[in-house]
């Protein structure tokens, strides 16, 4: 049985809250987080392919990427804030189907007993309405897909 | 007399927005927000002397400045998500006296006839608790004088 993920959406403030533990060292689920070749490999639903145009996980780097589904393509890109190896990843988020609506991520990796992960990832949106439009877009099953798919390359 | 600062920070919600109107153009309003002689003339509030590490407003790009009062050193850093010359800058924002506590700044540049500018801010904090200790360390009076300090560089 896969870990549960909990995502946590409450009224009428602007954050989603993602808890998601791992049966892997920290070492092990922060790199999944930085190199691309193992980013592209669970990030997002089951079925769609991943194209990184850019991936550089450092305070200042950047990233961009697009998710493809059959004739859809959604586009990603944002900035890196703060990059603290195994520990901390501080980013913005910006989906080009919303221009200039961007939102600022932080994960935090946390080594758990018997070499297992806890993350933590918490979004900021900047209206209300962003992070509403966000939880209703079926973000919940996109997270659930990627972790789980996360899981199987960790196993792998 | 100079042109009125409005800041919002509404209860329970971890935004802050400002509004303020400017009597120079676009262009000269832009360019004070962007160039690192210009804008240690005016941002912060009076007496303070500001030193600029870095300041690369580009996409990708960053800064690091140092607010000194006396014995006193602030220092800030932050990246920039967008930057688009005389209507938008996004940017990352962190006050390394609270680490990795990081919000999102969007800056609209708008311009308005008779050669005027409206600039809105919004600011999005990463927790309540965060945009209210923001409101309650007197950034207000740091931000009308920061304005009025850049109403007289307009001016100049």
């Amino acid at each position: 049985m896969s870990n549960a993920t909990t995502i946590s959406a409450p009224a009428g403030v602007p954050f989603i809250e993602i808890t998601r533990e791992f049966d892997a060292p920290v070492e092990a689920v922060y790199r999944a987080h930085v190199e691309p070749d193992l980013i592209k490999q669970w990030l997002g639903p089951r079925g769609y392919e991943m194209t990184i145009d850019r991936y550089d996980v450092s305070s200042g780097g950047g990233y961009a990427y697009t998710h493809v589904n059959g004739d859809e393509a959604y586009r990603f890109r944002g900035v890196f804030h703060t990059a603290r190896e195994n520990e901390l990843i501080i980013q913005t988020f910006e989906f080009e189907g919303f221009p200039d609506t961007v939102s600022i991520e932080s994960m935090t990796f946390e080594a758990l007993e018997g070499g297992r992960t806890r993350l933590t990832g918490r979004s900021v949106y900047p209206t209300q309405e962003a992070r509403d439009g966000m939880v209703d877009s079926g973000m919940e099953s996109g997270v659930n897909d990627g972790y789980e798919r996360l899981d199987e390359l960790l196993a792998g």
